[in-house]
Parts: structure tokens; sequence; C-alpha cells
């Protein structure tokens, strides 16, 4: 419901916005920006924020520019994102990249940003100069710790590293995902929706709402690449163990990487190493058998509980949140949904 | 001189900042960002931003930040622009997108773009509010005019279109080039420099140097243009007619394909759409010798000459810059030159 209305809003705003670009500048460029953000999709973030916006005794319309450009930045991610994996599929539509070629795609994702950035400056008309002052610190930081998350995770590749900890994985997951998904959009949303004045107690609740992102950040990954592994094909609309043929570091083949015996563990990294295209499926099966026997999913379902029951217990000292609301329901439920789902 | 001091107070703004970075984050991350600025360039744009600043009233220090902020930009953009045009060199050495490929110099291009956007929001404590929120402004119609002008430019190539007036060449530079290289950087100099609560008559300055900027930086395109297609390839030191070997839509060669015979447009046409790997030197040769013949490069020449003596008339209509210091004539050296190149 939460992110039905959400995408509802997000999208008006989105659509107001592109169509104000067509009339004053080049109509092309705004057609294909606005490829991607019409694609069917969640609106987790633009929900996160409204809500915790909400929650915290703030007005939709205080919160909806900083949605619509944070909904941007992503689509802007993704853009880059599938020219970086060479994905061939989006949001079950062929890329920008097949599509349009690498400099329409750079182009786009280039302009995709730039728009983000605009709404994010006409917030001074809309939540004051403080706080847009303080949301464009936030996404400056965000996109900083993801960059750095980014980075990390491509010299594991270049490196061709597997010998990793919980700890590097966390860390990594840390800059690259929750800032991106969980701090920034709980954070922003609660600087947008405070009252003015808020002064030092906001300050101590927007640094718990970072040990919180964190928490609740590594916990929603875990499960998410753990899905990956165990989902039937049908059921959850990717190829199952696609992690597992791209090679991608999980907390779970981590875990498998420093407890199998050397023999498996030399075989698993020839696997892991080969390129996709000559990988075999009764490769990547063996693979996913001998994780299954290790304990190594077991293991990524405890972590993911650990981190959630973390994340539960920052969120039982939050003042910032009316507690009686639909938005702080919400909020809620989205950390409960993580031990639903992996119990 | 102006450019030597810009050049070497923005690169030691730069080590202070990549130095923090570092210490605060993940560092290799950093070492790709510091990689193209530390190379050798000539730094036109903040000693453009520099200057203005100065010129107007403002100090060094007023105007740093800023000027870093446009370096850092622009090398964000010469990462993404390898990507686009496939380049093996860039000032002098080999391109990250060959060194390290397209995930990690995509990562450090974003990167280099956050950074400076840190950058324009320290300005709040060099500066103040009013003037960061006017440069922020200022950076954000930068980059989108910018991204304009490139789509327009794929646009005719994708379309392998070459029936364009010198008004269609000149309102796509003026979004691709003019904004990036000399409005944006006149204008925050201008906001940096001025005295607080300058209010209108600024204003009317501010849109002035729209107007300055879109004469000047289309003279200097033209004239770069010439010195590829003349220039003796030692001196120069790229490859002479390269913008033929690659088909760039120039003012020469857009003016050859409007005036040009039939049979012979149809040959240049045939040219200038074969990939350059397939393309010959007897081709090019060709092309340029008729592109002299029909007056192409003569027609290039005048034009230059006419929006350089525009961008003067312009520049004399000014009154934000005190007439008498070395800044002020820095930046009229810069109109003037042009006109002196082209002669």
């Amino acid at each position: 419901m939460m992110l039905a209305e959400a995408r509802t809003s997000t999208i008006a705003e989105m659509g107001r916005l592109f169509e104000r670009c067509r009339r004053t500048g080049y109509g092309p460029l705004y057609d294909l920006v606005a490829d991607y953000p019409f694609r069917d999709c969640k609106a987790l973030r633009p929900a996160i924020l409204i809500s915790a916006c909400r929650a915290s005794g703030g007005t939709l319309d205080q919160a909806l520019t900083s949605a619509t450009a944070l909904e941007l930045f992503h689509n802007g991610f993704l853009l880059f994102d599938d020219i970086h994996d060479q994905s061939d599929q989006r949001r079950g539509r062929a890329t920008m990249f097949q599509s349009h070629g690498v400099p329409a795609t750079l182009n786009a994702g280039n302009a995709t940003n730039i728009l983000a950035l605009g709404l994010l400056l006409d917030n001074v008309g809309i939540v004051g100069v403080r706080k847009s002052l303080l949301v464009l610190r936030d996404i400056e930081r965000m996109a900083r710790e993801s960059a750095e998350g980014q980075a990390i995770e491509l010299t594991w590749i270049h490196k061709g590293q597997f010998e990793l900890s919980d700890e590097d994985y966390a860390r990594m997951a840390y800059k690259k995902t929750c800032w991106y998904t969980v701090i920034a959009p709980l954070r922003i949303g609660v600087i947008c929706g405070s009252a003015p004045g808020s002064g030092a107690p906001l300050d101590d609740e927007l640094l718990k709402l970072i040990e919180l992102g964190f928490f609740a950040g590594v916990a929603f990954q875990i499960c998410d690449d753990l899905l990956n592994l165990e989902a039937d094909e049908q059921e959850y609309g990717k190829e199952t163990s696609g992690d597992l043929w791209e090679g991608k570091r999980t907390v779970m083949l981590l875990h498998f990487m420093r407890t199998a015996d050397a023999a498996v563990r030399e075989r698993a990294r020839t696997i892991l190493l080969t390129p996709r295209a000559t990988k075999t499926a009764a490769d990547v099966q063996w693979l996913l058998e001998q994780m299954k026997r290790n304990g190594s999913l077991d293991h990524g379902h405890r972590l993911a509980i650990e981190y959630s029951e973390r994340a539960i217990a920052v969120d039982a000292t939050l003042t910032c949140f009316r507690e009686s609301d639909g938005d702080r329901r919400f909020l809620r439920e989205m950390l409960r949904f993580v031990i639903g789902r992996t119990k």
C-alpha cells in the first residue's frame, strides 16, 4: 500500500518534470531519461523516505521532491549499472545500453542525475534552505559511500579475491547498499519531516539511523542473495543461482570459501573465475550443492536474522517517530519482513 | 601566467581533497580519481573563473572551491568521454578506460563528480548560503545544457545527418561547449566575487555573460576545429584532420556538405560514414582538398571572426568588471586570442 502510494506520487512528479524539460530543452533527451523510471518497479526508496518524513511529523509535500530525486538517482545508477554488467534485460525489457548503445546511455544516465540535482535545489522553496542543504549533504555522502563500496567490490573481482570475512562483506555492503537503499531514505525523510529547530536531539537520531540502516541493509542484502540461491525460477522471475553464474561475492559464498576442504575450494574457485559464458549448469549445480552441504546457506540465514534483530533493537530506541500512525507501522514491517522471509 | 597560477592553486586544492578522502574513505578509489587531474593540462576553466571573480572585486579564496569543482567536473566528463569515444590516449598517456576497464572508469567518473558536488557544498562556509546556491544552480544548468548538446550531436550521428546550417551548429555548440567552457566559468566567477546585495544589476550582467560566452565559445570551437584541419602534425601534437577521420560535424564540414556538387557530396558522405578503422589516408586527404577548394575553411575563418567580434561587442557593455587589473586584461586577451589565431 505504502509502496503503491509512493510509486504513484513519484511517477506523477517525474512526469511533470520531464514534461517541463521537454518543453524548454531538447526533447529527445528526456524521452530517453523517462524510459527506465516509467518501467514497472517497486519504489522502495521513495516509500521509505516518504514514510520516515510523515512518521516524524511532516507531510507528503515535504518529502516528495527528495523522494523523486532519490528515485531518479536510482534510475541513473541502473543505466550505468547495465553498461557495467553488459546486461540485456532491465525490468522485463531490453536495457538502454542494448537498444541505444553506450554513448546515449552514458549521456542519459548523466542527465538523469542532473535532473535529480535540480529537484534538490527546488527543495529550497519547499522545505527551506537549512533542510535543503542537509539533504544535499546526505545525497553527497550516499553517492560517495556507494562509489567506495563499488570500488571495494571491483577490487575483489580484479584480484580474484574470495578470502573475505563476514566483516569485510558487511563493510562493503554498508557502503554500496545500505547508504543508498536504507540510510539515506530514512535520514532524508526525517530531515524533511522534523520540526524546525530540532537541533542536537535530531542529530542523535540521525546517527542512530546510520546504525539502524546498516543492520537492516545488510540483513536485506543477505536475504536477497539467499532468495537468488534458493528460489524457484518460475516464482522468483530471475534465473536461479544467477549470482553463482556471475561469481558474485555473497555472505554464503564467502562462508563456503572459508570453510570448504582445500580440493573442493580449488574446484569452486576455478568455476567462479570461469567467465559466465563458458560456465556449465552442472558446475553451478555442483557448487550450490557443496554450499548447502557446508552449511553456508544456514550461515546466511543465521546472519540475516542476527542483523535484523540488531536493527530492531536500535529501532526500539528511536524517538523521532510518532508511534501510532501507519507510516511508522510500515517502517517497522520492513524491518520484520526480513525475519519473516528467512525463517 | 593566469593559467599557470590557476593550475597551481586548483592542483593544491585537489591534492588536499584527495588526501582527506584517502584518510577517511576507501583509498584505492581516490588513487583512480586523482589520475586524470594530475596529468599535464591547461586549467582553462579554473583560470577564467578565478579571473572573473577577482576582476569583479573578489579574492582567490572566494573562487578556489568553485574553480576546483569545475575542474573536477571536467575530469569526470573526460573519463566518460573516453569510454564514449573508445579513446586510447588522454593527455599523453593511456586512458583509464584502456588501463582499468569500463566498470572502474564509470565508477571513478561518478566519484569525481560527487567530490565536485561536495566542494560546492563546502562553499557555504566560504561564500555564504546565497552565493553557494546560485553557484549550484549554474552548475546544474551547465551540466543539463551540456547533456542536451551531447544528445543533439548523438542524434546527428545516429541519423547520419549532415544537412545542417550554421545556426544548427551554433545551437549545438552553445549547449555542448559554451556553457561548460565559457559561460559557467564566467558567471560563477562573477557570482562568487560580486559584492553582497548586488541584486538586479548583477542579474543583468549574468544575462550578458550568457550572450558573451555563447559568441566567444562558438568562436573558440571553430578555431579549435580549424586548427585540427590545418595544423602541422608535429606542432599540433594530435594527428592532423582527426576530425575528418572521425566524421565530426564542424562548421567547415557542414558548409562543404551544403555547397559541394551532388557527386562530390555523395563521395564525401560515403567516406564520412565509413568507420574510422576502414577509412584510408587518401580518402581523408581528398576530402580535405575538396573542402579547401570549396572555400569551407575560409567560411570557418570568417565565421570565427564574426563570432569573436560579437563577443567583443558584448564585452564592451559589461559593468561588472574593474577595468584596470590584470585579471580583466586576461579575460579580454582570451577574447582577442581567437582573432589573432585565425587571421
